[in-house]
C-alpha cells in the first residue's frame, strides 16, 4: 500500500534489528516508517546523557553499529574508558566507547542547552540517515529501575553490571506517571495505518513506552505484535529473567498475553505455534528468526498480512 | 634550605617545563613546591570543562604528556574528535584528545556536583602525582577573552583557531574582580620562602593570575622571575603578538617591567644581559634555555641564589 504509514514500537537490539526488515519492506511498498523507541535504558554516566536504545536503532540503521557486538560504534576505541578506569571514576562496567562518546556529547550539550531529546534525535539522525522517522518515546526523563530484595537500582547496573542474576521483584519506570508522549509520537499514532510491535523485550522495552500516559490509548489502528519468544527462550537478551520477575510466563502466549489488550495479530515461531493461544487475537505462525534483512522483511509482510484480513 | 618553600605562578607549556625544573632542584635540596596555575584558558567545549595550563602541568609532572607537541596525552587517539567533526559539532578546530577527554569528564562531573576546582585538581593528581602541590589560580571562572575590533573573542578561540593572528587590542579577564584565589592559594603565598614567576607568556598565563584580587599583594616573600623572551623572541608560543596588543616591546626588558612592582630578581638570558635594565630589580644574567630538566634545575639553583644576595 503506497503510503501505508507504519508505526513501530520498539527498544533494545532485537527492536534495531526488526526495524532493519521493517524499512527494507517498506521501500518496497512505499510506506512511511516510524519508530517509537524506548527510553527506560536511558542514563547519565560521568555526566554524558546515554540512550542506549535510540543510538542502537540510529547506528544499526546508519550502518555504524558494530554488527558482532550488536551495540556500539564499529571500529570503536576505548581510550577514555581505560582512563576513566585509571583515574578510578566509577562506574567502570559500562561499555563506553570513544566513538559512541561523540554522540552522548553532542546529546548532553544540546539537553544542557534546554532541547528536547526529539530534536536532539532528530539533529544525530541527520548524519546518520537511518530512513525512517525515529522518535523517543519521551522527551521527559523515564528511567527503568529494578527493585531488588534490599533495594532498586538502575536497569543499567541490573542488566550490565550484574547481568540480570540478582532476583528482581519489580520493574519501576520512574517518571512515567508525569511523563508526556515526545514531540511526533501522538501524531505519528494518530496518522498510522498499521502499528507494529517489535520483538523486543516485553518487560523493560516495550512496556516503559506503554507506560507514559496516552499511549497505550493511542494504539486506534490495527496492531501485529511479534513474539521476543522462541521455543521459550528469548531470542537475545534476557527477557526470560525479566518475564519471571513479574510473574508471566516466558512463552510467546505469555507475553502476548500482556498485549492482548490492544493486539490485532501476535506473529509467533512455527515452534510455538500449536501451543500459543491469546484471548480474541489472531496467532499468525511465521518463522521469526531474524536472520538476515530479507528474512526479517519477509515477518513484516506477514505482519502486514495479517493485518489486512 | 632544608624545608623551604617555594611558591611558583605558572602557565602554559612553559610553565609546565620549568616546573619540571623547580621540582628536580627542590628534591635536591629538600624543599616544598607549590604551583599557582593560571586558569584564564579554561574553556567549556562540548560541554565538558577544559583547563589546558592545569592539565600541561600535570601531565608533564605525572609523565603523561605528549612530548612531541608539549600538550595533551602520550598515546593520544582522536576518536571523538573525528566523530563530533561527523556531526558537524562546533567548535572542530580545539584539539580535544580521547584520554585528554576522560580528565575532562571527570573535572566536568565533579564540578556538575559542586566540588570547587582545586579539590578536583587534587583528586586527579592523586592519579599523576605530580610532586608538587598543584593548585589553580582561582576556584571561580576567570577566562581571558580578546577584544578584536570587532568583537570579542575567548583566548582559546584567538590562540587555537585563529593563531594569534587577528589583531588583539587588549586582553580582558572575564570574572576576575569578582573572583577570589583558590583555597590554598593565600596560605601558600603566606607561608612561600621564595617566589618564582615562571617564564610563562606575561599577558595570557601571569597577568591573569595578578588579576585575582588579593594574589599581588601576597607576594611578600622575595620574588625572582624568569624571562619568557630570549634575544627579543618568545621562547616558545606567541607572547610577541600578546606584547604588542598591550604596548609593551617584546624584549626581556618589557617582560621585566611588567613585573618590577613584586620582583627582586629577574634572570635573563646572557644574549639580553647588556639591553636589560628594570628599575630597582636585580638582573642575573643565566642560560634561559630549558633544554632539558637538569638545565632547568640550574636556572632554578641561579633564581634562589640571587634572592639569597
Amino acid at each position: 500500500m503506497v503510503g501505508m504509514r507504519i508505526v513501530v514500537l520498539a527498544g533494545g537490539i532485537g527492536g534495531a534489528r526488526f526495524l532493519l526488515g521493517v524499512r527494507e519492506h517498506a521501500r518496497s511498498i512505499g510506506a512511511e516508517v516510524t519508530a517509537i523507541v524506548n527510553v527506560g535504558d536511558d542514563v547519565w554516566m560521568h555526566g554524558l546523557r546515554i540512550c542506549p536504545d535510540l543510538d542502537s536503532v540510529m547506528y544499526t540503521l546508519g550502518d555504524g553499529i558494530d554488527p558482532g557486538r550488536g551495540w556500539g560504534r564499529a571500529g570503536e576505541t576505548w581510550s577514555v574508558k581505560e582512563e576513566l578506569a585509571s583515574y578510578g571514576a566509577e562506574p567502570t562496567w559500562f561499555g563506553l566507547g570513544d566513538r559512541d562518546i561523540a554522540t552522548h556529547l553532542v546529546r548532553s550539550t544540546m539537553l544542557a542547552a534546554g532541547q528536547p531529546l526529539s530534536a536532539i534525535t532528530a539533529r544525530l539522525c541527520e548524519r546518520w540517515q537511518p530512513g525512517i522517522n525515529l522518535l523517543p518515546a519521551s522527551d521527559d526523563r523515564v528511567e527503568t529501575h529494578v527493585v531488588l530484595a534490599d533495594r532498586a537500582i538502575h536497569f543499567q547496573e541490573w542488566w550490565v553490571r550484574h547481568k540480570a542474576e540478582l532476583p528482581a521483584q519489580r520493574f519501576v519506570f520512574l517518571g512515567a506517571e508525569t511523563a508526556t508522549p515526545a514531540s511526533g509520537v501522538m501524531e505519528a499514532l494518530a496518522q498510522a495505518d498499521v502499528i507494529l510491535i517489535a520483538p523486543s523485550n516485553p518487560v523493560v522495552s516495550i512496556a516503559p513506552i506503554l507506560a507514559i500516559p496516552g499511549i497505550k490509548d493511542a494504539l486506534k489502528a490495527p496492531v501485529a505484535g511479534i513474539s521476543p519468544i522462541i521455543g521459550g527462550a528469548p531470542v537475545r537478551g534476557m527477557a526470560d529473567k525479566c518475564l519471571s520477575a513479574i510473574g508471566v510466563e516466558c512463552t510467546a502466549a505469555g507475553v502476548g498475553s500482556l498485549y492482548a489488550d490492544f493486539l490485532t495479530a501476535w506473529l509467533v515461531d512455527p515452534a510455538d505455534a500449536d501451543d500459543t493461544v491469546v484471548n480474541g487475537v489472531t496467532v499468525v505462525p511465521t518463522p521469526l528468526w531474524m536472520t538476515d534483512v530479507p528474512t526479517t522483511a519477509t515477518m513484516v509482510r506477514s505482519a502486514l498480512s495479517a493485518l489486512e484480513k
